[in-house]
């Protein structure tokens, strides 16, 4: 079986929205991608929590067949992000970001790992993304996600990392942010020529917009009608890339990557309808394989 | 062949977007609306203008085919608005709404008008939406905009409305503002109790949401890189709706009202690329097969 490897983030959130709060409920980049990827393959993390780190957490993911080698735990409080959402539920508000034990965090990678066929860089520092991507030999589809915060702050080394990627899985307003477009359509053309070979914006109930080989690939989300939490919805959408290219050991295909693009979407689709993880956590493929059904009567002409 | 009959504004707009601008152009959605529809349909429009409107604005309606006998001239100025488009282009701002011959519009229609078979109620005030339905006999299909100006000072009139027409087409934030609900997908399902068989919520570059007979059938617009002016997107967006449905004599059939919608976003998808009607006015019903073509392969999975 394929093996995915992600870095990112594992955290508690307190996450307030117009249906309710949730504190210190468990999230993190890297929880959500393995909750969704593990669906369909075999996922290793990569990460850093602090010795808060409440047991039942990391059972969670090795309930689920993840591999945690790679997951230190240090002297230290866990990342702690808390934001709101007001009415309009594309949209974050950050109220406050701790990194805590992920401010030293220097990713070595445990030997095992280093032949995983699929790597996927969730939403960290560009230098920690690419200390991690010298590490990994050989791997047949690499993908990574960024935001403002580095844009901003970090922006050559980003533009180092777009040059050794396969796919960038971005937010729409992201994707904006960082090649100046005001156009997700013109957007992805110029991140494009920034090096990726696709390039997937993820626009939350929009659905997605996939280019690559110079063709479009775009849908929107499955229709819910009730958004309880955005939160998590981009690194699930990537969870579910990555898990069907890897159960089906496919690689950069424009058939594969659409497919992958729909489960992606799909598994998103599950996060936002509850607080944090908990939609994920009892979702089988199963449940996925109806969804997908459904939506493509929404979606057929 | 079928006709279908529009009530709407005849106007002139200056539109300033990061493009550029365009003062004193034609506009009104009855003009988006009937260029779009004639390249399907026989189209026939009610409205009035002032004596300042261009001999040669007529003539443009007239080589297209469309019945402007319902049109008056009368003496004064022609209804201008004025809009602005900043960074995001999904909004409008208002900078000059000046009503004119508009504000003691009261529409009679020629006797040949009264059998039209499709009928598009444009957004205006709701009280002339009324007036006008209640002069047509035995439409097949009847369809209806508005926009917050009504939804805010005219509801219940609104509401009446609604519960005589078959298929409410309405701007997204239109849709949210009318039904409380923050969320497309939830605002059909309660649009659809208000009265109307079908609902269309138009999303801008982000497509439709179409819901009828409890399903429903959602795709995002065409890829356009440069979006020039989206003014009158939604305004031709029902003239292609309407047109497709009234060359095939289709009526509220979920199939056809499905295939209605894409050739609406098709159309629409054509208007924004320059500034005003400029696109419209050469567009052949050849580019939009084309376009289907193209489109089909951007949204099939």
């Amino acid at each position: 079986m394929s093996q995915i490897l992600v870095i990112g983030s594992l955290a508690y959130d307190s996450i307030f929205t117009p249906s309710g709060s949730a504190e210190f409920t468990l999230g993190g980049s890297a929880n959500y991608f393995s909750l969704a990827a593990s669906l369909y393959s075999q996922v290793r993390v990569v990460g850093v929590v602090g010795d808060d780190y409440r047991e039942q957490d990391l059972q969670m993911l090795k309930s689920r067949n993840v591999d945690v080698e790679g997951l230190k735990v240090v002297p230290g409080k866990t990342f702690h992000w808390a934001g709101e959402y007001k009415s309009d539920l594309n949209e974050a508000i950050t109220l406050a970001t701790e990194l805590n034990v992920f401010e030293t965090f220097d990713p070595q990678l445990p030997k095992s790992y280093r032949t995983s066929e699929y790597l996927f860089l969730a939403n960290i520092d560009p230098k920690l993304q690419l200390k991690v991507l010298e590490q990994v030999e050989g791997a047949k589809v690499i993908g990574a996600d960024t935001m403002n915060f580095w844009i901003n702050s970090k922006l050559s080394t980003l533009k180092s990392l777009l040059t050794k990627i396969d796919v960038l899985l971005i937010n729409e307003g992201e994707a904006k942010a960082l090649t100046g477009q005001s156009n997700a359509i013109a957007a992805a053309e110029v991140l494009a020529e920034m090096g990726p070979k696709a390039t997937v914006i993820k626009r939350g109930e929009y659905g997605f917009v996939l280019y690559h080989d110079r063709e479009y690939f775009i849908l929107p989300a499955f229709p819910v009608s009730t958004v309880v939490d955005p939160t998590g919805a981009g690194d699930t959408f990537a969870g579910g890339f990555f898990g069907y290219l890897a159960k089906n050991g496919l690689g950069i295909e424009s058939k594969a990557l659409k497919k992958a693009c729909v489960y992606g979407s799909l598994l998103a689709s599950y996060t936002v309808q509850d607080f944090g993880l908990k939609s994920l956590m009892s979702l089988t493929s199963d449940d996925v394989d109806q969804r997908f059904q459904e939506y493509q009567r929404c979606v057929t002409i």
